[in-house]
């Protein structure tokens, strides 16, 4: 293990947090809030801490493999959240460290959890660094590092494929730095877009920037006690489509800008995406028809939520804790699924989905026809029996994972659609779960541990799950010390 | 396909219905009820359809395969259950057809979920008719079909791989034959040791046999509205070991009774599973503590929950729906998890959850070593690819279909956590769920189209799965005409 390297990287990941928070600092001092000072200080520790581990950290060695892409990710997640954590517990708005902990992965993670009782209590600043870090934690820190940070490792795919979502992890062009930074212009540009749609829909700047933020990373925190329930139908709709805009694997708006438009046609999982969208939609809308004066209020508030819940954002414009329990299966099935690989969205990621059932049908026909050999393509290639084998046990530790974290939380005295709702929500980084942790409610009632737990579920989620594993796993740091010795 | 052997196995089979009918007759037959006549008209129809369908495959070609095995145990399955449910329509104790069907799949599949509101009005013939259908169920009828009819075919295994749960399926011995008798003499022992371990407790004749019928096909089916409530301590610890007995692969049995105790002791499932009942007894022993005045009570009730649970018997000495949420957790949990492959229990199976975390562990040391090739052992055997790959495909295709059947029922006005755990009760055959289908609640309320769906979950649950997808496939069918032309 090049333990050196990690550090490097880690410090360098950290004093860019440092530079991040200048954007915080800045909308503080636009307002003359008191919580400049929290930003202050938390930016000199922030470069204290980047520097030493940067020193600490230099080396000649750069070469680092999957192993090490893991720990860095793993290493660099948690670290960005407990500086992250600082402004808000020194600005003393909230006390509690461990409050602020989970209020900052909940921002990283795009999971948009909060344990915030009264939102709007909040000064302006705070406010714009919450949803900053899911704009920061939606395309991941690491690809922004390899996009502006000189590198001269050739290995920055480990990284790459350690932090972004999904089975199959592609290279839009041949050298990884400019994918990160075609990725990030792309982010860049459709949330520069969503700003002005919703600027032209009055919506004052702070408030256009907060919600942008919180869509484009498919978070979903916001600065209104109820959401978005209180804005126009406009702006209800532009967030509806860009939620789902997000929820969109990447790769698709580059080929769209390489004018390889029968590439994008031919997707499967863009497919199978809109189409779960439309058909939920059109079921939900029928559902709750008699909730609504007309038809299509039920339509705005169904596409919403489909939206809002698909892609893991977790915005609401209605409680759809009061809906009919059809609506709210669905909903639940569509927390699971999540959005596209290489999107921002979190959940089991609709092309797992679509790999699994595929599987699932070659599987039956071998079963029928046990001599036959059966493979299946997927987007036009065939797939490898080790992917399957991959989708196969991310969905079984994701289960395990999942059953976990609900039995930990399963101490607070709750009740039981609460703890597997918020085992399923910040484990896919959706935010709102059923019951007293509805779309209304707070996570504040959980108990430290339970919150821990829970900022743990949610970096899992996010990371899916092997980087964090791996981690703490013992093999990781031990076989390093017998191949100290060997030398 | 060789639809001429589907439709004579199918008629063998219900001829042999129509003789194992003769207990409940001979039952209602002592106690002088009026369901007599009901048994007498079913053992008719039974005779009839069985002659009928015998006549009908009469054929000399004698060869099936493995699609043959599964259209013939999922057919002989929904016949079973279709003339099983006369009695209860034709006595007029349960006048809706769909709720008999329900009553009779629920206990073939050793389900023990009911719509009956009040068992305690049934007459005794119904009674254990109700009951005997789960000893049937629990080993496997056509296991039984092997077991006492001549058969002439060496392709009996593809039926036995059918109808036997879990994922590897051994002979005890290298006649199939005689694998079946072993398997039901030592099912026939186990469960008259019962009988006489109950008999020595103080329960009647009546009593003890139906309860015994219920332990051993870990069914749940009993003739009191508050189950095990009232039964003496010594009763409820009887029937807590039986259950746990049951819930152990046979091939155990057979070992012991071969001697091969080393083997017995080297078995990981059989570990597994004792180490997963011990801790969660354990913990929910500490967690109900208060809930009780004395510690042996909150042990004895802990026990019998996590006993009937686990091996989805679906018995209960109290209500556990008022325990705390971490317990309900626990149980959650133990019913998705199961028995052991090989017994008569429901879940997913411990040996598969082994085989998924091993996987799993060999799938992380692949993720840190990417060029190394991981294999691992399971029960003193390598693992191959594909079993591991049926292992995590099947564990998908439950999760669709629990998904489908949740979704479905959740048409139904109740809330979210009886449609979930109602789905999921039916679905691993565990019997009662919480909330409105608790253990002292019924599914009566549900709708006619939710008792079929729910009926077709347990079907789906008690086969595993593949023999039910495949007789809907249309390849299945299709494929057969094809090849017809081509004749």
């Amino acid at each position: 293990m090049n333990r050196k390297i990690i550090l490097f990287l880690v410090g360098r990941i950290v004093l860019l947090e440092s530079a991040l928070l200048a954007l915080p600092l800045l909308c503080s001092l636009i307002y003359g809030e008191k919580c400049t000072f929290a930003f202050l200080i938390t930016i000199a520790i922030a470069i204290a801490v980047g520097i030493v581990l940067t020193l600490l950290g230099k080396t000649t060695n750069r070469t680092f493999f999957a192993k090490e892409g893991f720990v860095i990710v793993a290493f660099a997640w948690i670290m960005l959240s407990i500086i992250g954590a600082l402004p808000f517990t020194l600005s003393g708005y909230i006390p509690s460290f461990i409050d602020a902990f989970f209020e900052t992965v909940s921002g990283f993670t795009t999971t948009g959890a909060s344990i915030l009782t009264d939102v709007e209590a909040l000064p302006h600043g705070l406010l714009f660094w919450r949803s900053f870090t899911h704009w920061i934690g939606g395309m991941g820190i690491l690809v922004l590092v390899m996009a502006i940070v000189p590198t001269d490792t050739g290995r920055s795919m480990h990284i790459m494929r350690a932090e972004m979502p999904g089975p199959i992890i592609g290279k839009l062009v041949p050298k990884i730095k400019t994918t990160a930074k075609i990725l990030y212009l792309i982010y860049i540009v459709l949330t520069a877009l969503e700003v002005i749609f919703l600027l032209f829909g009055k919506m004052s700047l702070f408030e256009s920037l907060v919600y942008s933020f919180g869509t484009a990373g498919t978070g979903g925190f916001g600065i209104d006690a109820d959401s978005l329930a209180s804005y126009s139908p406009y702006n209800q709709w532009v967030i509806t489509i860009f939620m789902l805009i997000f929820g969109i694997n990447f790769n698709i708006y580059f080929l769209i800008l390489s004018k390889k438009f029968v590439s994008v046609l031919k997707s499967e999982e863009l497919l199978t995406y809109i189409i779960i969208v439309l058909v939920s939609i059109g079921v939900i809308t029928v559902n709750v028809m008699h909730n609504f004066p007309t038809f299509s209020e039920a339509l705005r508030h169904s596409a919403f939520q489909v939206s809002s819940i698909i892609t893991t954002t977790g915005y609401s414009t209605v409680d759809f804790n009061l809906w009919p329990s059809l609506s709210k299966a669905i909903l639940l099935i569509l927390m699971f699924i999540g959005g596209c690989a290489g999107s921002t969205a979190g959940g089991i990621k609709v092309s797992r989905i679509v790999l699994l059932f595929k599987s699932m049908g070659s599987n039956l026909k071998h079963m029928l026809h046990p001599r036959s050999i059966e493979s299946f393509k997927f987007e036009g290639k065939t797939v490898k029996k080790e992917t399957i084998n991959n989708v196969g046990c991310y969905l079984a530790i994701y289960l395990v994972c999942l059953f976990a974290v609900f039995l930990v939380i399963s101490f607070d005295p709750f009740d039981f659609e609460t703890h597997i709702s918020a085992a399923f929500a910040c484990f896919n980084n959706v935010g709102p779960g059923f019951s007293a942790v509805g779309p209304l409610s707070s996570y504040a009632a959980y108990s430290p541990l339970s919150k821990l737990v829970l900022s743990a579920a949610m970096l899992l989620g996010r990371l899916e799950i092997f980087p964090m594993i791996l981690l703490f796993a013992p093999s990781v740091w031990i076989k390093n010390k017998a191949l100290k010795k060997q030398r």
